[in-house]
């Protein structure tokens, strides 16, 4: 059973109040609270066992080295990736894909490449992408998904042309939560050759992952989205993909020898990991990728989605709210507006109750104008958020009713 | 009057025994060890304070932005910088350089054009000039230090030429401890438009920094060696030079609109800042800068002189161990060897008594070559050592002459 109140006590900020009220966390799709046996885990790394890792022989800097080196291990098991060499550690899921906008895509696409993007995408799976096309004439293709949100994989592999390079696509939206069907679409790219990038910053944290089963190239997760530390992700880079690559960041680490004329690289994926790395906030992901794993991705999935239809259900009984995105299967993510309400004010009013939700464009502007909005508010639910923190939503919701109405 | 041990009391990590013995940290020039005040205000902020930064509107967005923005003020106090709008976040000094070679370099220079490098350098401050190099043509000039490994400023200053656009120099050398006078040389760059980055990752670590006085137009720091968490950082860069940059990374929040077509930049210094930022651990960085600026980094500076005189002093009366680099107002780290002994099995030996060094190259293989060395043990000093422990150094270095000679 998935005893959602065991889950919450092990979240210390979710017992505090905000405004006289209980917390509503409900702005997960942002950032996601830590359990305790994460900062426990920082704290023990600091009091306890810090050094900088790799380059000592001392009895912390090996200690520490073997903390640090483990979460290769731990995030290859969460993303079943091939082999621990396929994890290179980044900060999150933007320098992970800018890792392959300057160590991939600058190394090997031509004027003229194209890129497949959808309107799903954040911005993080955006910019790098238009800097190619700013500074190199890389050419960028839009799908465009349904008004309902989803996204037609074969719209995506329709778009495929000649001079198509990569195909980088979002598993779950971060505003409307769908969830595409990346497999099929990654393996119509594979067939082609194709490159995959498989934006997993949503995806990875609301079920379970196997980018082999996926068959994407690049996958990029984020640390602080999965409960981890800010600051803490990793990418799964396939080991063919590697060998096409030139380094990111250059400095200590990444290096095999550096003389005044000449320098020659590590082998990856320290190729890909320049100076002092994030050493406590990488054991810390480790440890979230742990305790999410202990539980089961499958219950954390299943629990989120009688949560999700919960949450749809109470939301579309409010004929006053305009929920965004309703594609089959999606996540529980709902950006919603109100009419005579602008959604920042809509947030103000829900934070006044303790409700936490995000107002704005979310990070992704391109789809926000195809669904014809400049801002909508969000909750986006997480593994600990219970039934009950729905029904504060619609309360607090209807206070704004009455409010703006 | 600068109380060390109860300097020592506020490090919980520097009452743990290693190997049986005391732990005798020297391995602060790879990194730092943490105050309680640190891992504390990181605790408090997961436990109690957390959320994602600038896009919400709920008490805890607005809660932790306050804290990690307020940062920038400190760290802008730490270095005098004219306005906190100069400070930009990294993860540490390796980012930062990457963020001028990326951002700067590759917008601003033309096959030909010339760096100046020091042959103190780290590779944080060689490899990402490579790139450069081995990218567009960019030429990379040399300037040796004497074998006792102090700098000539007006060497360096001589070899200015009329390609010369930019001049990267450390402050402080991370293997012999050498200070550099870069006031004079960036004074001298600045009056012929040339632009200037001096490396502070040692530099700012161990006295007060005043980057108007030195008249540099970058100036990177790593959090992790300034008592700070793994994974902080920031960088000074003069408002002028700002204004010649692109972005580095691209992603959310550096962004002011994207459309499918057209992207327009956010306003320094968050132009340069892409996607969520490592909050926590700025904050920790930031309560770090204030527990150095409340005993005062000249305070600070001159309990490491009198600690880095006598070390200076014990060593020498070693005639079996030759110390690297004798600069005249050095900084306390100490690169040794010893006759008929690898620098890894002293490390070795000194680890079983407690004392920890690093050995190798230090990041630093052009200046290895240039003093004739491939490996050396490294001892380096911080504001918590003290006189004994220079005395524990010494008697473990005893016992490793007693074990190879």
């Amino acid at each position: 059973m998935y005893d959602v109140e065991a889950i919450r006590r092990d979240f210390p900020i979710l017992s505090r109040t905000v405004n006289g009220a209980p917390l509503t966390y409900l702005d997960n799709g942002a950032s996601a609270q830590k359990p305790q046996v994460v900062i426990d885990a920082i704290t023990r790394a600091y009091s306890e066992e810090y050094s900088n890792v790799h380059r000592g022989l001392h009895f912390l800097s090996n200690l520490s080295t073997e903390r640090y080196e483990s979460v290769r291990g731990v995030v290859q098991t969460f993303l079943n990736a091939g082999s621990e060499d396929e994890i290179v550690f980044t900060s999150g899921t933007t320098e992970g894909i800018n890792l392959v906008s300057y160590g991939w895509g600058a190394e090997r696409l031509k004027p003229g490449d194209e890129i497949i993007l959808s309107v799903l995408e954040h911005h993080a799976n955006i910019v790098p992408w238009h800097f190619l096309r700013d500074r190199m004439g890389v050419v960028i293709k839009w799908v465009d998904c349904a008004m309902d949100g989803s996204l037609d994989p074969q719209a995506v592999i329709d778009a495929i042309g000649p001079k198509t390079k990569l195909i980088a696509i979002t598993q779950m939206s971060n505003v409307t939560g769908t969830r595409v069907d990346v497999k099929t679409i990654c393996h119509a790219a594979r067939a082609r050759g194709i490159a995959t990038l498989v934006d997993g910053s949503q995806g990875a944290v609301h079920g379970p992952v196997d980018v082999q089963d996926i068959g994407c190239d690049f996958y990029p997760i984020t640390g602080h989205k999965l409960y981890g530390p800010s600051g803490s992700g990793a990418i799964y880079i396939r080991a063919e993909r590697q060998a096409e690559m030139r380094p990111f960041m250059g400095g200590g680490d990444m290096i095999d020898t550096v003389t005044k004329d000449t320098i020659t690289y590590a082998k990856p994926p320290l190729k890909f990991e320049a100076g002092t790395p994030g050493i406590v906030q990488t054991i810390g992901m480790g440890v979230a990728l742990e305790y999410l794993m202990a539980i089961g991705m499958d219950k954390i999935a299943a629990h989120e989605a009688k949560l999700g239809a919960y949450a749809a259900e109470r939301l579309q009984n409010l004929n006053w709210l305009t929920v965004q995105g309703t594609a089959p299967g999606k996540g529980a993510i709902f950006s919603f507006t109100m009419e005579g309400a602008h959604a920042h004010d809509l947030s103000t009013v829900l934070d006044k109750k303790g409700v936490a939700v995000r107002a704005g464009s979310h990070c992704a502007m391109p789809l926000m104008e195809h669904l014809g909005q400049t801002a909508t508010c969000r909750a986006s639910f997480a593994m600990y958020n219970s039934f009950e923190e729905v029904d504060r939503l619609v309360e607090a919701l209807e206070l704004c009713h009455e409010f703006f109405a």
